[in-house]
């Protein structure tokens, strides 16, 4: 472990100081360049928006991403929009200096344990390496970006979709590989909404480009993940008027779809 | 065209009540048994968004489902929640007497006609057979339900993805087809925001079941469309836990991706 590891339980804690308000910390290494990681900052919202209902577990979320915090103290704000028997719904924006971050909606109801797929439509691309032939992706970008998050995950990319590291981008719009927490943490339904969005962005095996900011991203939550590492594809299918969209794809150790993410992104690809 | 045709535009109509508030009146066509087609709701919302901004055209929006309205007066609420230069950010929320029933956040910027595609993963499939060809769906679904708003529009389905309305579904969870509107009319970003939800539930292909209600449902407007008739696919992935996604792609008549979605619903395939 890097001497500057920060749990992400720590680094997305948030706290309650009454009347559906929380206050967080935005930590400065969990992001790329200054900017912090979408995700990251959506859990602290689905956090904020669990601790505020009587649910467990987040099913959807969408977010918009208004303005990017820096690092340091947020507030967040919860109202319920809807309680109900199965799920409650929420709504919670992130602030920081009274200016409004990120915005976003949560079903939060409870996944069972034990279900099983009732149909499944077939298998997108998983890896065809092994994860210990999985390439770790540095702390820093092929366009020379700082991407301190990078040293607090262990992220790994199958070598047939990181041609970018070797300079070479195959074209494919598409990255797969694995994801686990340096500390050794499982996932669980809040964690999951930052693993959709660790991956780099997928264009980078179009062309390497600088951050690819998130505008909006959907998460849907679709079992609990069992311990271990998470099985992660994540593409891109079009590129036009310096917008992106990504799908990603998550499984868990034992191979089951945990969540799917679908987000749109600018991007300068000129 | 039927006697009772209500054109989109103007059942999709908002009219401003002053203080960023509207009033609308859900049509008791524009749905499946007496439920309002979701992304029918989301153009009203959308209307109320553009309405209230700079901007002209809904870039992305994302929507929780939380009651669904009765046909008849609804109100809109909205609140700006950034006003940018490229783009503003706009929440509405539709309620019926009271009660919060559907609430979206839109982010409103400006989509110029002359853009084109910097890269594209290829495309996902199309229709097989022509639009001639297409086989018209039916107001009355396979399980008897009432499905008023198909005699609304002009969807049909490619007679490959159609198994189910011969009481054989293929299995495959992919339906694809065309859409257009009995008067004629064109779609535009408002109206692709009903586009992208006018589809029978992909799980047709599955197993025709009752209604497949809309839980969270995401939009991305690529492009303005061309005039004429919009080709579609939509797709389901996983059914797990009473719950389905499905993936919504939109091209125009020049075969231009315009938009794309994806959703969580409710289902009971047991």
């Amino acid at each position: 472990m890097p001497d500057a590891l920060r749990p992400f339980a720590d680094v997305s804690a948030v706290r309650a100081t009454g009347d559906g308000a929380y206050e967080a910390v935005v930590d400065p290494e969990w992001g790329v360049g200054t900017k912090p990681n979408g995700g990251y900052l959506l859990t602290m919202l689905g956090r904020a928006a669990v601790a505020s209902v009587g649910h467990e577990h987040v099913v959807t979320t969408s977010a918009h991403y208004l303005h990017s915090p820096d690092a340091g103290p947020v507030a967040i704000e919860t109202a319920i929009l809807r309680k109900g028997r199965s799920a409650d719904h929420v709504r919670a924006t992130m602030l920081q200096d009274g200016r409004a971050c990120v915005e976003a909606v949560f079903m939060v109801g409870t996944l069972e344990q034990a279900t099983v797929p009732h149909w499944d439509a077939g298998a997108p691309p998983r890896p065809t390496a092994s994860r210990d032939d999985g390439l770790r992706v540095p702390g820093t970008s092929p366009t020379g970006l700082h991407v301190p998050v990078m040293d607090q995950v262990d992220l790994r990319l199958d070598p047939a979709t990181a041609s970018f590291a070797r300079g070479r981008p195959s074209g494919s719009g598409e990255l797969r590989g694995w994801l686990a927490f340096l500390d050794g943490a499982d996932f669980d339904p809040l964690s999951l909404l930052y693993a959709v969005d660790a991956f780099p962005p997928a264009t980078m095996e179009i062309k390497p480009t600088g951050s690819v900011p998130t505008l909006e991203m959907t998460v849907y939550v679709r079992a609990l993940p069992m311990p271990g590492p998470l099985t992660i594809l994540h593409r891109a299918q079009l590129v036009e008027a310096e917008r992106v969209d990504e799908i990603t794809t998550v499984w868990d150790s034992a191979d089951r779809l945990v969540a799917q993410a679908t987000q749109l992104a600018g991007i300068r690809l000129d």
